[in-house]
């Protein structure tokens, strides 16, 4: 049996709070990359993105409201970057921190000023785990500011939007720009459920025509996935029901509308999710049951044989004793051992008993049904 | 044992949303087909049906209130259309969308003017698998749209009843005919339901008669079915008893005691689901109850022919040796070699244990209750 | 191994309502039995019985409110005689549908002038499956309407305590007789689970004494009932809660403290169910594991008694081989071929050898634990 | 393999209501006991006990509100009794009902001039299962019933308590009284998990050393205690919480904090049993597993070792052949026939191939991982 | 196959209350520990900390509010430390009884002048077993008092902070440094986790590499742990979940922010808590499917080495009987017994027909696969 290639698995490392330090510090890896700050600002008629290299006089410059205005910063390696978070916009130090520690699960909190939420990014790196970034939002009256770890993202289609200005999206404010941009991202789970529905589909293929042991290994790593998608969807659709009870100012009514659509989308996630869930569980029954045939196959081989064959070679056995019809030595004659020996027709008779024994066997293991 | 059929199953796609475009755009696909608009005008004492072939003039016509109108749209390759349907009816874009994405879970929106609703529509395709269309409703002050993507449907009773004017269809309003539509389709759920309960009895019969791994294959089959239907029935239910609870003036009081009728069938749709599935369940553990019995039954047939002959035929291996009595060469007579074969009954002294072993074994094995 | 009796099970055929007919239409079967109509008229000190042939001036004589009646209807074939309880009565067309199609779930609706319940009734029929009959209630003023399909019930105790008159049920109004059916139904409940139980304890021992497949399958049968059981009981318990918070004044408050005494033994039939359920997994799980260790048994036999003489088969077809001392032909001597053969005791040391090789098997699968 | 000690279930009947009969019958089992009435009078500085024959005179004796009052009653046989509680006390006939029939599950009922609850007092019969007998209450204004079936119970250090008059027994009133006897049947099911938990643990201790299929039975008579235990305890739970949530004033505040310190034991006992059913049902995997396992090291002996010896006793069968190099009637040579045999080194030379390929099996074997 | 070491894990003694003694009575166990009382008193910019013998005169210390104080206690072992906490500080008993009895799930509840709260510290004990030890909080309006039976904790960090004045921490507060001490704890559950996440991936490593039945005991290890884990985190998220209901003026609205921040790791570690049961159980499948398909490998090689030889023994057998062509003792020619071995080619025929059974064979398992 094929072994399957050994399974380098990427740890999903929980990244763990450090135990027992002040809430609300802002939490930089050595590792995290260096900023990387586009600005767009837009209106009706109007859109120019360019990139900053900080963001010390964004304040002054929204507070020009005549444009909407959508700040990406991707790169947590800027502790000044993030004092200004905190002293320009008066982000609290708490949401700095849930923004830098990226395990967090998609929720909603407003604080009157601005509303904040995370979204979850999810994508497949090169060994087709599920790689799930942290997407922040601080949503303020006429700005959007996005924060992610991370350079790569699936937001292209949004800035497309944007710049061509096709539908809604540069009328209808920064709370339409961030339901866009959570709908993206809600949007790529179904890309991802497909293409895992689609392995299930290859998997269950397999099942019905060779299946081995990487049928449980494939089917285990898709569960796994699953899992793990489902403990981003729950929060997902709790936090845009969060959105739609929530009285905030800044997330009108009409914008809601369309939330309510992604949260159908959201829904139907879930509901897909369940279902690929019981159809893996359905793959491994089924592939346990394979198993379990095949061993019947194989002890059904080796019982047919053996048991044919063990009398038959028992028979022979006898026959080849050496029971002497007279004694080398003393030549006294003992006409009782084994007077078959010298039947004219001795062998073939034994012959045709062995070959009736076999014919019987083949009879009853074929009423048994074990030739079908 | 018998190859089950290579299962050809038709992929489920999931209709899936084009990342990130726009909300609200009407989605036709390149294959969908063309538009065929079946016109039915009717009241207490008249009733009328045409084709037409696009709907510019129909917000002129139902203008007059004096009767009731159900216009039935199948295919939707036409944006022109749904154009008329935002422009002359004022229908939400996003109502459009999702009636164009047909991949909507079963849900009622209120519109004020009007109320959006979706049912789902099940039916076989050739290969026993579950088909699953989308009925889109919009209901109005008097009138009512159903749209859907393909031609047939089952919906052909209603249309008599239309036609033939018995009991309240042609009376009770837009609202009554939306229910009778619903009620139509959740009624053939019961039919399908049926089909899958006959399989699963008829697999079971098959469990008691000759079980094989078919058996398993097909109760897949009906589970993975089962999982779809419950897919459709739980949100089914939602959407009745939003139906229920709305206060829209769309649907009056007298409609939802119907509605309350379809709401019960509904539940007992969903405890039919629940009863299946367990029932598959069972069938599946019966089945691999059978199969590690079958097993057992094997190894038992090879271990006592095994048990029995392998110890003879080591007797008869022993006197099968050649030990020598008398030296050929040197004509050394060697007395204590093998004197058991130069006894004069010897063959038969040994022929008599090897019966009494046999028959020691099988009494044996019959006290362990492996004969029966 | 004994087969099973072949299990027919008669099939559960659901009462399927027919796709797009008008609701409320009265479902009468063909086979369906004719109308056996029993009126019982009593009070405090009075009480009468007779059978009547129809409903006609039925409407009459309960404008007497002297007294209170029990109008029992068993056999729907008549038409007329739901026309009757729709226009003399004012029984809703929905009601009567409930009623003849008799696949309803416990439920209460109220309409005012009347109150509407089911009820199912269970019971054994011949081949042990459980029959689940339709009793449904219509509650007035001074009068109860019982409607049933067939004749047999399990309500003769109640006939006989409305006879003799003994306890409340003469004085306490038609709604103590509604509840003391409906608990004489769930009481039933309690003997049916009873003698599951039973058989689920005679399985049990089985399991203990000589288990083998119909153990499977005779469980299976019961938690398939349970399931079916369970089906009625909960929307039983939902019935019987919804009598309870109903504010109907055809129910007044003493009834409801009865009622309130029939939901617990509800509750108490749903423990009884769920713990059955959970007995009967826990008898399938040891019957598994009874396969399991009875295989476990098996192979050891085969293997103790195989690896013992394989090897000493072996050793005996080793001194079984021809290779000459002496070339028949040439007559040269070849003294390095097997000259154990022409040993003095070359045959009693083979012989030791093979003792001494079983002995440590022996030894080895004594010490593996495989003779216990 | 050791055979379980045939396991004498004692059986649980379910007491069930005779069908039909009226409700407030009091059921006295022509078996139940002779009662026994034990009558404390206490207060602050007093206390006193004594044996009564019966209840006729005790209404007089609780007017004199000076006194505190606890009625033991155990055992049944007594019609006169009951009817007295009904016609002094007041009592329901319907509680009286509830009392006699001795399978109700925990519960509260508050009707007025008295509340009445069940607890359930489980304890270990002599074959360890559980026994579950009700005890019921009825708390009035400065007196509380207890109501049992039988003589045994766990209450002793409560009258001790009562006796020395130690804590608040003696001045905090009835209601604290029965929440004390309540508080110490609930501390009696941590005790009687004790034990369950360290059956479970010598269980799993067994499962490491030698694992036998008493493993399996003894963990599915715990598990199944488990199970009544759970029916038991949720709605105890239940009643506890009634009690709390309770605005009836024979229960005052300062009870009801100490009834709150029983729920929260009570939580804990539901956690612990949901916690030993895990155990148990981890268990059962675990010597699934070990019997999966050690089929697999059966398998592997026997497997090693037909392996190895099923091709040599081929070899040595071949040599074995009695194909003639000479016709020993013709006396025609034939050269052809099995040379080998007259090969000067023949039989080493087979010696050396048979070793060779018994080495090239063990190391295959070995390299497989088998001998480990 | 390596036998795992005997796993000697330390029993987990639910303490049990004794049955029938007062509530409200604190409980001393013999073995307890001296109390350890560490005494911090702090304010924006003063810090001290002492140990101190007794809590005799805190209650005067404690008035002066000008500064916060947090007395820890570590170790039971003095009743008058009780009694001076509940005539001194008017802790209710019951408290002092949950405090002492240390099995207590987390909670919150609320007595005015104070609030009460449990935590749950969990560590590894040097057998890798969870150790959960009880944290009780006595809130104040400036003090809290923090109450622990053993010596050991994880707050370290927490003295620390206090020491530095980094942060809120000096300044925000009593119920500040309950949630510090409280948040610090849950993160510590994180770690705990994250070592159990590595061992499930260690494992899964190892289920990959060289399955033994160690990772099935290894992995229900983690398992039990995990139940354990579950146990104390739903109540703490409960608790939690009361605080930040709570509307007691002890814990200001400025830190139920926080207590926010705590409550959402907490949701995490539920989160991470079944992910990682999901794993296990996913890892058991998998060990199970493991073993199966091994055994499968295990009788391939038995059947293929079986098939192939047995049959050929056979035919050895044959040729290795004795049948005479002529009676030795008569002289009597018998042409007719097996000639085949006087024929000249007789003995390469037979190997060439033994070797195309051989071949034969191989080809038939070649086909189904079974050298794959």
């Amino acid at each position: 049996m094929a072994k399957p290639a050994k399974h380098k698995r990427k740890r999903k490392h929980y990244s763990l709070p450090v135990a027992g330090s002040s809430p609300g510090l802002v939490y930089i890896d050595e590792h995290s990359l260096k900023p990387v700050i586009t600005f767009h600002s837009y209106n009706d008629h109007h859109y120019a993105v360019k990139e900053l290299d900080n963001i010390e006089n964004l304040s002054r410059i929204l507070a020009n409201k005549e444009f909407n205005y959508w700040i990406e910063i991707k790169g947590f390696n800027s502790v000044a970057m993030f004092e200004t978070l905190n002293s320009d916009f008066g982000i609290s130090k708490l949401v700095l921190e849930d923004i830098t520690r990226t395990y967090q699960r998609p929720k909603l909190e407003e604080y009157g000023k601005y509303d904040f939420a995370i979204s979850r990014m999810l994508h497949f790196d090169e060994h087709k785990n599920l790689d799930n970034e942290q997407v922040s939002f601080i949503l303020m009256e006429n700005a959007l500011f996005t924060l992610q770890e991370g350079y790569e993202d699936c937001l292209e289609p949004i800035r497309n939007r944007l710049r061509v200005g096709k539908g809604n999206i540069r009328i209808a404010g920064s709370s339409y720009l961030m339901y866009a941009l959570m709908d993206i991202i809600i949007d790529t789970y179904f890309e991802i459920l497909g293409a895992w529905g689609d392995e299930l589909d290859l998997i269950e293929d397999r099942l019905f025509d060779k299946p081995d042991r990487t049928v449980m290994f494939d089917t285990q790593i898709v569960k796994r996935n699953l899992i793990n998608m489902r403990r981003v969807v729950w929060p997902e659709r709790d936090k845009l029901n969060d959105i739609l009870r929530s009285d905030s100012l800044l997330i009108p009514d009409q914008t809601k509308m369309y939330i309510r659509d992604a949260y159908d989308h959201c829904i139907q996630i879930i509901d897909i999710v369940e279902s690929l869930k019981e159809i893996s569980a359905s793959n491994i029954d089924m592939y346990l049951s394979i198993i379990s045939n095949r061993m019947n196959e194989i002890m059904k081989v080796l019982t047919i044989i053996s048991s044919i064959f063990i009398p038959l070679t028992f028979i022979a056995g006898i026959y080849g004793m050496n029971f002497a019809i007279e004694d080398p030595v003393t030549g006294k004659v003992l006409p009782q051992n084994m007077p078959e020996l010298y039947q004219e027709h001795g062998y073939l008779y034994t012959m045709l008993v062995m070959a009736a024994i076999a014919v019987l066997q083949i009879l009853y293991f074929w009423r048994k049904g074990w030739f079908k």
